[in-house]
């Protein structure tokens, strides 16, 4: 029997918007972001798709797309898991900062690698920064050693990958049909890991925000097929205007 | 160390306006029922309140209710969970009927006593009315044997106690503070067991929607105190329009 695992990112937050480094900080979504994540619900409605369960990151951007994605299905009533292993990479000192600023600062390229390279991370947040997540309530029952205070690509694939095998693999291999509602690069850390994909490849994927990205896989959970929802010329659109973010303008 | 522990009454739904038998119907809030449930966060978070988790039903006029007071407590990263145990008493044959026909067809006292009994439920539900539990996938997991047809208060609270024996009081004893958003009478069942008051006692007992119940509880979750949150006189106020609700106009 085919399993069917949905990721969703986001739709777009007010940081999107402003054009700065949001990382962990818990930025709301905008209108436009909340009617991307109503068109999100139609899309799958319109699939059928009837989940048993979902996840999403402990953001209000991502709580929000899902609880407004379920709304639009009248699936409201499924049970949802929060967890921070779903949380967006950690964007260090950069959290906070406008992207173009940022780039005509240290450099475009600079910040392309900062953004785009697999294991170089920024700058880490300072230990006694009021933004770093030891200070935040929701982060008070984890280890402190757990905490990033940057992250890149690559530590951000570590930490997302023992969700996907503690919570997330269980339930598909159960038959069961999940949401995976989360962020850009938490996000591409599932694809890669299902796809097998390489280091280098992994950079030149943007998942697009409030698209649907349909996953059926084997009982084994080997990607049998993936596919966008909806029209195929948006989503690649979608996903060129992700790419376009952080360029200096 | 003091536990905190606050019940909330989902806000109006659209059949509370239309005075019609609701139940397990999964019926919305409305706009005004949005606003309650935006005060209730309001008066929650005036009140330094921090919770840890939450618990509702999977009825989205409880669902909605709690989103939008966690929102309003900027506190949407909890972790909650959804349960059938913590649903509305089911109404039976009942449900879906105008309150005032009802008691025009069946004589008010007759409905007073379906509405206020302790323990005599309405006629059950026919065991092939589209609208029964066991046609609804959301309980599709659960023997068709724990699914009611109709309900008194007493078989609610039958059915509500092993949710608090199981899921919320181990939280409380582990000192964490608990919200728990859902319905009248499966909130008349926890109000009952935590106060230890009498079948007779409890009929007469009006939670109002939209008012945070703050119960504080010793160590071993025997009650120390409990009090609407706001203003005393709102709170009567609206108990006393839900008292009123059922009589024939």
């Amino acid at each position: 029997m085919t399993r069917k695992l949905v990721l969703l990112r986001h739709g777009q937050s007010q940081w999107n918007l402003d054009n700065r480094f949001t990382g962990w900080v818990d930025v709301d979504i905008t209108e436009a972001g909340r009617k991307e994540a109503q068109a999100a619900g139609q899309l799958m409605r319109d699939e059928g798709l009837l989940f048993d369960c979902a996840h999403t990151s402990v953001l209000k951007r991502a709580i929000r797309t899902l609880y407004t994605a379920l709304d639009e299905m009248d699936q409201m009533w499924i049970p949802v898991a929060k967890s921070w292993r779903l949380n967006e990479r950690h964007y260090g000192a950069l959290q906070g900062l406008d992207k173009a600023e940022t780039a005509a600062k240290h450099g475009e390229a600079q910040v392309k690698i900062w953004r785009r390279s697999y294991d170089i991370p920024p700058p880490p947040m300072g230990d006694h920064d009021g933004g770093h997540p030891k200070f935040d309530r929701r982060y008070a029952k984890l280890d402190e050693n757990a905490l990033p205070a940057t992250e890149s690509l690559a530590t951000t694939l570590v930490r997302v990958l023992p969700y996907w095998h503690d919570a997330i693999a269980p339930q598909l291999k159960a038959g069961q049909t999940v949401l995976v509602t989360a962020h850009g690069n938490s996000l591409r850390a599932l694809y890669k890991y299902l796809n097998n994909i390489s280091d280098s490849e992994i950079l030149e994927l943007n998942i697009p925000t409030g698209i649907p990205l349909l996953f059926e896989l084997h009982e084994d959970l080997r990607v049998k097929s993936y596919r966008y929802l909806g029209d195929a010329e948006a989503a690649k659109k979608a996903a060129e205007a992700v790419a376009n973010q952080g360029k200096s303008r």
